[in-house]
């Protein structure tokens, strides 16, 4: 049993490290602010290394570090940044908190087997975001933030060219076109990048009132020429466009494409397959040298027809760079902001120095998603 | 014989693209303004290709596309990205002009070889870059520009956190502290982009002037406490240190580079060994996720005490690149200025619509080294 002199909850996370994952669902200054509400925070050897935090800085920071089967014997709950997988989820007791990405909206046989492990799973994907007690734990937002910082710089990095306008005694170099598909918070986040390296951008998304958020940031909005309005969708994310829409939005996109050098796109629709914002026809028109950057990049598809996970050149000499794990490459940061979130999320849920739930809460009805769920609880589709 | 007329003058340039170059000695765009100062340009095929200039943008242009031997045969001048290998020298009809950064300074052999060769050549590395007139020609600052540009680039994208200070629901990330060692034109670039992307940037170089120009771009300029004055070398570079004044510099970069995130080294001096500016001490000062760039990697060393051609990790987490390539990797931009210097370089030679020297310019003594030599050539150490 670990020592909880600090704490009446006891908080663990795992070594997700993978090929893809870099990231860590607890940083060492978070274990101090935990251990002030009163939480024991269990590490497993090296769950940090890949995000530049050692086991030594935990212990420094007052956690404690041990091996997987003590977390999963010791701590109440979880904190992932992914999700557990069935054999972890076989091996946790029953009544054990497990707080992630849960993939709920689209995978309901992941749901029964935790609803079967006994286990109170709490979905960060389903968190109320336009709750301002819910912004701190929003970690779509900060991971998408950095995603799409680091986006803009994997497309500059790739580019042949200077973003920036140069003026040298050989003569000038003039800026170079960045175009933005998809504009929330990756994409706002990507604008900046772009902007801050000098570029001269253009964004677009199908939501009306990113208009106004693209322009705020001083970059233009494409005009497609179309009506796709009564976009926005449910909690802020890009709706699902219609099949026509889409049609005549890629359409569109794609003529306009060719004016660019490069071209991020960043509409991830949580938990289900991303549109298709630029097809090949639109890659085919890209001039050679020209840089895409798909975010949404997966083995389903992403973004950009033809877009696979890593890098390809087409023909016309296009790069085409499938990046869904940004965020993860960015683990330092990443791992901070998300450790923030997913410790607020724990904290929101610790009653009277112990992990309840509240029925009559906003929050707690909306996301939990298998054990101790509220009488009231809404179950999506 | 290739057909000439537009000009009286043939120039030509190879495909020197390896592992490690993606640039060509000539764009498409250059093509143009030559065939305007009478000139023919012959390119070998797929030249421009690594820099995205095809061989049909070239024909485009006006040149003509053609085999290595047809060059050979029918250019009167070369023009070089690097510089030719003497299989390649020893190819070349008496009387060829070369034109390329040919290592004279150190490489008597090397300069012997053209000589004997009976070719002309014309040393890039020997600019008089005081010279007004000698500024679009001036390929090491165009070259450098570039490196210090993508030197920070390559820097932020591999760091694990943001450049800039970013504000979030779920705090704030500090902005990047960035180092930049060497601050002639490529540690100003570097500074302006690490700048642009957020960064709090510091800058040392051990030219007095240089910490106006540091100052100048918003950066802080590094105070050592030591006073390394009277550093301004010959030619606008950086003259080596003596021993003792590098071992004092060491000491003190060494002990102030612990605060620092990021550090860029810039520091090559044309055809030396380049100094030391960080020591292992030095680098095993800095924190875990620290990034080193050293631009002036090689063989023979770097800035950075046990850097290599590529990405290391040191055993306390610091990722030290060295990147000698860093110009040839913005192919795109890097092959046009270069391709823009070489080609003022060519038409300054260009006398009454034939190669010449004049022995009275001062441009023509500093650069050809064999050949044409002007009776007062003065030949350095």
């Amino acid at each position: 049993m670990a020592e909880q002199a600090e704490g009446t909850v006891v908080f663990g996370v795992f070594n997700e490290t993978s090929g893809t994952e870099s990231r860590v669902a607890l940083t060492p200054d978070i274990v101090a602010r935990l251990r002030k509400s009163g939480v024991t925070c269990l590490v497993e050897h090296g769950a940090g290394d890949a995000a530049e935090y050692t086991d030594a800085d935990y212990i420094a920071a007052g956690a404690q570090v041990c091996d997987a089967e003590t977390i999963l014997e010791d701590a109440q709950a979880l904190g992932f940044v992914d999700r557990p997988g069935e054999a972890l989820i076989s091996r946790m007791k029953p009544g054990t908190w497990v707080i992630g990405m849960l993939g709920s909206f689209t995978d309901n046989e992941y749901v029964e087997t935790l609803e079967k492990a006994g286990v109170t799973a709490v979905a960060i994907e389903r968190l109320p975001r336009q709750l301002s007690s819910a912004q701190s734990m929003d970690e779509m937002t900060s991971q998408n933030s950095v995603m799409g910082y680091k986006a803009a710089l994997v497309a500059a990095n790739a580019y042949g060219s200077f973003l920036p306008m140069m003026t040298t005694a050989a003569g000038t170099i003039r800026p170079a076109k960045v175009l933005i598909l998809g504009a929330g918070i990756a994409g706002l986040q990507a604008i900046g990048t772009a902007k801050r390296l000098g570029a001269v951008v253009t964004a677009y998304d199908v939501r009306p009132a990113s208009k106004d958020e693209v322009e705020s940031l001083g970059a233009k909005f494409l005009d497609l020429g179309l009506d796709l309005s009564a976009g926005q969708g449910e909690g802020g994310y890009a709706r699902a466009l219609s099949a026509e829409e889409q049609a005549a939005q890629q359409a569109a996109v794609d003529e306009k494409a060719a004016g660019f050098d490069i071209i991020i796109t960043t509409a991830k629709v949580p938990g289900r397959k991303p549109p298709v914002l630029l097809t090949e026809r639109g890659v085919a028109g890209l001039h050679r040298g020209a840089v895409v950057v798909d975010c949404a990049a997966s083995d389903l598809g992403g973004n950009v027809e033809g877009s696979t996970v890593g890098q390809i050149v087409t023909e016309d000499g296009v790069k085409v760079i499938g990046a869904p794990y940004l965020a993860s490459e960015v683990a330092t940061t990443a791992s901070n902001l998300l450790s923030r979130n997913v410790a607020d999320i724990l904290t929101h849920f610790i009653v009277d120095g112990a992990l309840a739930v509240r029925p009559d809460e906003e929050l707690d009805q909306a996301m939990i998603v298998a054990g101790h769920k509220p009488l009231n609880a809404q179950k999506e589709a």
